[in-house]
């Protein structure tokens, strides 16, 4: 058990008013066991109380021989899980429960225990989530500097004839090499016509001088993800595919320059967005600029018009405006994980973002 | 829609008293819909009242083009889609709510409609599941056939030198040769001590003669799944593996026999598992006998001594009992998929099950 997460956990359940806690989510259970377990369709609950007291409900076909520094109490499959988790739940207050937790355990719970208010716990679990202690923002910053590695390792590869398939197949392949334990996301390789269509699904195609090429990759590093896109051109840049270039690479700029402590995400979202209306793009950046990021490749926390969280220092998010125009065959967009600092933030990713033409 | 299945959902839910039902589950919709949507994090709800009045609130990323036969409530996402669905919902009576509904959903829809009581709807639905209509008997039979076909192509493989692993990618080639959309489960292909271990993970282990050789294998034809188990010997047989061999077919048989309408679930396990007993195995039968089978391999309705539901035409299951003995290195499982008629039940795998020694 990770006290100090656990200590944020509670801190912010007494500020609400949240006397008790029902935390399932795998990942959430990662974050403060440092353990996955995955009991699939079977109940586990990890109780808290504002009090500080703690216990793991767990089936008895997951036996945990570690210390987890948490009271275990098994149940097995003939026995009525949701009930033996109830006998630490007090008759009244309120509890959080985990925001994807299947009704018929919160059903149960709600018939053996209906003195007590229920209410979505994740919004407090997820907002501790996103801000990323020292160790990490040290894995963040690792896991980006590989995927840094990969981008550059797999650019040679847009001019060598491989078929938009192939070149993710190259690409999981050096993703396997560089170390991560598995992809982050499906990798996006995409040539042309490809890249300018944002449901694009990666086909036969293969790349032809001109052409842009969109790499959007990432991969798990120490349980955490990277994500980045750069986007390169084959042999040649018209001057056109460079206007647009030049226009997503400053909304980048802009978007990491509004993200700082204090600012609400969605000012990160205007300031790319609004610098791409204003020359004349507008209606093809399609999609918000950015999501949270950490132990998995999309956390809670949009950065886009809807979100006015005010953002904090130990937030990791991506920025990755982008313009679509499928009419010209032309896709742009260019990605980088900020981690958020008491000045500013720290960009995580290295690879150049200078516009650059891969020679045919 | 499927008019008459979401008509025998009606009348079950007018004879338990609940007005209202959301399904969300995918399969479940398929049922009813004909069309499989993954909304995937997204709020969709397949609305009905006892009155038959139907309602598919769906998120517009996911525009429907033909007519599903129910009336579609779209929402975007920047949108409350629960607030929408609320709008459909009365503000009293009893509505069931699909098993596995987010909490989030859930708790925002009671907030809403306070008034209603809330029970897990997905007893009925999947109660009106087990029984097959005409058309699904028909595919599961299908489907049994086929992979019974990818059984006899398989069992001379067993003796051709092959790894667990590679006898399993065999396996998979046969089952989309025959024209299986996918597995309907990850195959177990297990020689000896693996066999004899519940537990096992495919390995590179390779067949031995004398070695007992289990073959769990099924596969998706027209959305309907087949799952059978048979188990060969390579190249000899000793008097004890007989005796198990013997022992399990006669189980699997007893099984079969009690396997008719009126008879409850669990006197199919008791008929397989008290003839096991009275042969001195029963410590070494450590599972249920089966499971319900349908859209997927394992749906609700166990036949185990826990599941005293009385049995009717119309429902499909697995009959499959097993004797491990793990420092013999014995293993021995058959399994047949039956169909309860109104006199008995067709069993729809038709491998033969008499001992097969396989020439070494």
């Amino acid at each position: 058990m990770n006290t100090e997460r656990c200590g944020r956990i509670v801190e912010k359940m007494k500020r609400q008013g949240m006397d008790q806690m029902i935390i399932s989510d795998p990942t959430a259970i990662f974050y403060l066991l440092g353990k996955w377990i995955y009991p699939g369709e079977r109940l586990h609950a990890l109780y808290l109380d504002s009090d500080g007291q703690t216990r793991f409900v767990l089936n008895r076909l997951f036996p945990q021989e570690e210390d987890l520094g948490v009271p275990i109490t098994y149940y097995d499959d003939v026995e009525d899980g949701v009930e033996i988790l109830s006998r630490y739940v007090s008759r009244e207050g309120v509890i959080g429960v985990d925001k994807n937790w299947p009704a018929r355990f919160l059903l149960r719970l709600q018939e053996l225990r209906g003195g007590v208010r229920y209410l979505n716990g994740s919004r407090i679990v997820d907002k501790v989530r996103q801000i990323k202690d020292a160790d990490e923002r040290r894995r963040m910053k690792e896991s980006a500097l590989k995927i840094d590695e990969v981008i550059g390792r797999l650019i040679p590869w847009t001019v060598r004839g491989l078929t938009e398939r192939e070149l993710n197949a190259k690409c999981l392949e050096l993703i396997r090499d560089v170390g991560f334990s598995r992809p982050s996301f499906d990798p996006i390789t995409a040539y042309g016509k490809g890249a300018a269509d944002p449901h694009h699904i990666t086909d036969d195609s293969r790349g032809r001088p001109g052409d842009c090429v969109i790499l959007d990759i990432g991969g798990m590093w120490q349980n955490y993800a990277s994500d980045t896109t750069r986007t390169v051109f084959i042999g040649e840049v018209s001057s056109r595919q460079r206007e647009i270039y030049e226009t997503v690479l400053e909304a980048n700029r802009r978007g990491i320059e509004a993200a700082k402590a204090g600012n609400r995400m969605c000012d990160v979202d205007r300031a790319g967005r609004d610098y791409i209306a204003s020359k004349g793009f507008g209606q093809y950046f399609t999609h918000r600029i950015g999501h949270s990021i950490g132990l998995e490749d999309h956390e809670v926390g949009d950065v886009s018009l809807a979100n006015d969280e005010i953002i904090e220092p130990g937030q990791c998010f991506s920025v990755e405006p982008g313009i679509y125009i499928p009419e010209e065959g032309i896709g742009v967009r260019i990605e980088d994980i900020v981690c958020i600092t008491e000045t500013g933030c720290d960009v995580l990713n290295e690879s150049p973002k200078a516009l650059t033409v891969v020679p045919d």
